[in-house]
């Protein structure tokens, strides 16, 4: 697959994508571009990519590949793009980019539908006590529960006769959130409330809109004392960093419903992982939803919040289906394409404000 | 509780059902009717009932109560009303009921909510691996997991590039399917394929009414085979009985696509077991997602479906919520006491096609 024919502009790649995508660049190998692939299988060890990234035009990487300085001197300068397979650029040193001139590409939003089905399961989730009973089952109790009219018991996130209201608080209120509420529509949700970044301007006719669009009686914009307060239902789905740490807190989920439930789809720094244990031992909610956790993946068996049996935790798994990836891999193997033949990137981030000339 | 003051009618209820219901009854008892509760928070023992059913006007019970010829001949001629918190009533003899001119209530359509809601759930799980990534969590093996790029990779519900349409195949098309495709549209479901009970007349108008209603390119009575060919998700959401036996075989799940799953939420025995083992193991479907089983509650842990991990299995708890549940335990009440104050009842059932003269 490596070739060093240097008339062909060199794209290097720190994953094997899979049949279904490689052939994007594979089919064109040693016709008009050379191509040269890390696949072991495994990240992409650090010494082969400064080797094989010298003379490359276009490099592709994921987000457990980290682009800096020593890469880029590494390359040398025909290098024109960096192209991740992730919406984040963290692991990527964007001011060494602006100032060698090499375009960035990523993938946003192609994302928002998976993490926009998980927060609506984990929704359903926390309140149907889906962890505990589900255990029941495959540990072979059942057999020894006796039908009950209450038995197994659990919060209802549709609309009923007793609580024919219901309101979806979410803090951040960005695609993932609108395409969260979208789907919680026929469920019954009358309602929408949400938290923003205090230095973005509020929108009342923009949320008037999407009130009548999806036929709620409100979508406003509030603080979290009355997120908190108000909601049947939180989601925590906004940026993490600094400015969102522990937002989630126990002055947060003592003001929360009895029976209500929280679900995070966006970073495990948004929520105090011990208030959320203090809250759900002691009732303050009925339970969690959570796709990621604060220090994750280093999450034990005896982690409190595992050891609670109305906390339901995946492995952040929000965008992994295999739809999406797909989308993700191809979107970022046409913008390294695109880039390097000069052709306008599908989705490429502007880094002008970060080149200081 | 219990007095024998026979010029109030006297109700005899088979489960105390919880201080949010019960003052229904109680408020009322040694006022205008007497009352009697089996209160020992399990199962009402027969002989008990036997015992203290003698002059009952309205007997309310549960789905685990048999109500045969015995138990009406010692209530005595005066019963009027058999009052039992259940959408169905195969515990009841209906026949006996019908000659003795004695009403039958029940509680239709109230759990339609909680079993949409459970049935889009396992959707979403089934496709999306939520029980094997769980188990990778809460065993504390995500530290193992290295990141990659379709880790934990699951199938999409909702519609994306690659798949921009999504068909959902219903078996049976009642009130609880109805109710779960309404859910499914803003995950972008284009299509809606159903199949009914053989006997019943198509109604092509209704379909397209609903199509135009929910925004669907359409809604279509098909044939098994090709529901099971087409659909991206299958609910099995119609009445148990021998009609509806084993339904989805293995001829059916052969025909299904390998990243379709697979939903159970009615009765246990509309799904062969072994072919569905068979299914999962050998790849012809992704996932399923079952909150019934043939055989429930005796499902042991070496069952081969729990062995499966693709395939999700909840304790039957479709309708176990608490808004669902008191409102179910409300309108039984209801038409105990409407039955016996001659007042028209909320929910009673038409005895008279039963009724030999």
């Amino acid at each position: 697959m490596a070739t060093s024919n240097t008339s062909r502009p060199k794209v290097v790649i720190t994953r094997d994508l899979g049949p279904e995508v490689m052939p994007l660049l594979l089919s064109r190998a040693d016709q008009d571009i050379d191509v040269v692939v890390w696949d072991q299988g495994k990240p992409c060890d650090r010494t082969w990519l400064l080797e094989n990234v010298a003379g490359s035009s276009a490099l592709v990487v994921l987000r457990t590949d980290k682009v800096d300085a020593e890469l880029l001197n590494a390359a040398g300068p025909q290098l024109r793009v960096v192209s991740t397979m992730s919406v984040g650029y963290e692991h990527i040193d964007v001011h060494e980019l602006a100032k060698r001139n090499i375009k960035l590409g990523h993938t946003p939003d192609v994302p928002t539908e998976a993490v926009a089905d998980i927060s609506v399961m984990l929704s359903l989730m926390a309140g149907r006590n889906a962890r505990e009973t589900m255990t029941i089952v495959n540990n072979g109790q059942w057999p020894e529960y006796n039908w009950a009219p209450f038995l197994f018991c659990g919060r209802q996130l549709s609309a009923s006769k007793s609580s024919p209201t219901r309101v979806a608080g979410f803090i951040g209120f960005g695609r993932i959130a609108r395409a969260t509420l979208m789907r919680l529509v026929p469920f019954g949700i009358t309602d929408c409330l949400y938290t923003s970044n205090p230095l973005s301007k509020p929108n009342p006719s923009r949320d008037s809109q999407i009130a009548t669009d999806l036929h709620l009686r409100s979508v406003r914009r509030v603080d979290l004392q009355t997120l908190a307060e108000q909601s049947d239902v939180v989601f925590v789905l906004a940026p993490g960093g600094e400015e969102t740490a522990n937002i989630v807190n126990e002055e947060f989920l003592k003001k929360m419903k009895r029976s209500a439930v929280l679900v995070n789809a966006s970073r495990g720094s948004l929520v105090d992982s011990d208030a959320l244990v203090k809250a759900l031992r002691e009732g303050w909610i009925w339970g969690a939803g959570l796709d990621v956790v604060k220090g994750e993946p280093r999450i034990a068996a005896d982690h409190p919040l595992v050891k609670e049996p109305r906390c339901i935790i995946l492995p952040h798994i929000g965008s992994a289906t295999i739809e999406t990836l797909l989308e993700m891999a191809t979107l970022a193997i046409n913008n390294a394409l695109m880039a390097i033949f000069d052709k306008d990137m599908p989705a490429s981030l502007d880094l002008s404000a970060y080149s200081k000339k």
